[in-house]
């Protein structure tokens, strides 16, 4: 489960009292401490999977990309899996929006919506009128550019967890691949 | 509700449909999107109020700071209001801790939490093992490390929230006290 000295062998910063290499990430946490991990796990369902204008695939494309910016390295993966998965042109285009937000292709819509999500990454104060502008002038209503800002806040949140608690982050790629496999089937609730 | 030009007479981003002098900062924002605000109330209330070893207002502390180092001054003002109606020292010694934690008068326990959640609002990867052994040698157990590092992570996604969404944050110093009286009485849930 990763190369000596690697995160998929660090150990949390608490005792969650789970085998991290079969639990990782915050999916110990999520076990360590169930009256937490309700609330938390509803908040990730209704944005990422519940109904909205903006399909599944470019919320977690938007998770993906929040969580890389962050040095995520857990919730990079997970969520680039889970958009990889649902998206027309799959990884590829999930590696491309992390590589390089301003060449990759992808519609002017959501290349605004992910400038007005790195901003509220970064701080709430750095949302200016020109990028929630930006994103209206291509076709973002409110309800979208609100989802989009608390996605990213929430990103702002999971990030924080994940890393802060030190907790395990596998190198295999086969292991966000068959969690994201869960996810599209069962949702965040399960 | 505020001079001219301050943030009480900001308008959000987008159209809350609210009176936002009536419902300002996050409240607007719940009302606007209920299917996430379920969410959201649920968390702030297990982890500011649900059953802990750290009191109430300890924990309204630790948001009230997270949300000043964060420059988020709805959410400063919101806990500091519900941290001092709940703290023996009160208001002065919120304003202590907001204003310098190294010389605050607080137990060292909570000084150490107080630093471990400053580095989680910094960035999840700023966390060392050295501010966790810190908070575990004053005596802090795995439970109240998890809960802190998960508060401040909380913060970061609502400084986020209110901020990025530019929502309404009133001047007088009175509608954080009401509201603070609210929580008191009915939670974050009412």
């Amino acid at each position: 489960m990763g190369a000596a000295n690697g995160k998929g062998d660090r150990m949390a910063h608490i005792d969650l009292g789970v085998d991290e290499r079969r639990e990782p990430g915050i999916v110990g946490l999520l076990r360590y401490r169930p009256e937490t991990a309700g609330p938390l796990m509803d908040l990730a369902e209704v944005l990422l999977r519940g109904p909205s204008s903006l399909s599944r695939g470019e919320r977690e494309l938007i998770a993906a990309y929040v969580s890389g910016r962050n040095g995520c390295d857990f919730c990079r993966a997970s969520h680039s899996a889970t958009a990889g998965a649902q998206l027309d042109d799959g990884p590829d285009l999930v590696d491309r929006v992390l590589a390089d937000l301003s060449t990759a292709p992808v519609p002017e819509k959501l290349r605004a919506l992910l400038r007005l999500a790195d901003a509220v990454r970064e701080d709430g104060r750095a949302v200016t009128g020109e990028l929630v502008d930006a994103a209206r002038a291509h076709g973002a209503t409110d309800r979208e550019i609100h989802d989009v800002v608390l996605i990213a806040a929430a990103f702002s949140m999971y990030n924080r967890y994940v890393d802060g608690l030190g907790a395990a982050t596998p190198d295999d790629p086969r292991a966000y691949a068959m969690s994201a496999q869960r996810i599209l089937t069962a949702g965040y609730r399960a």
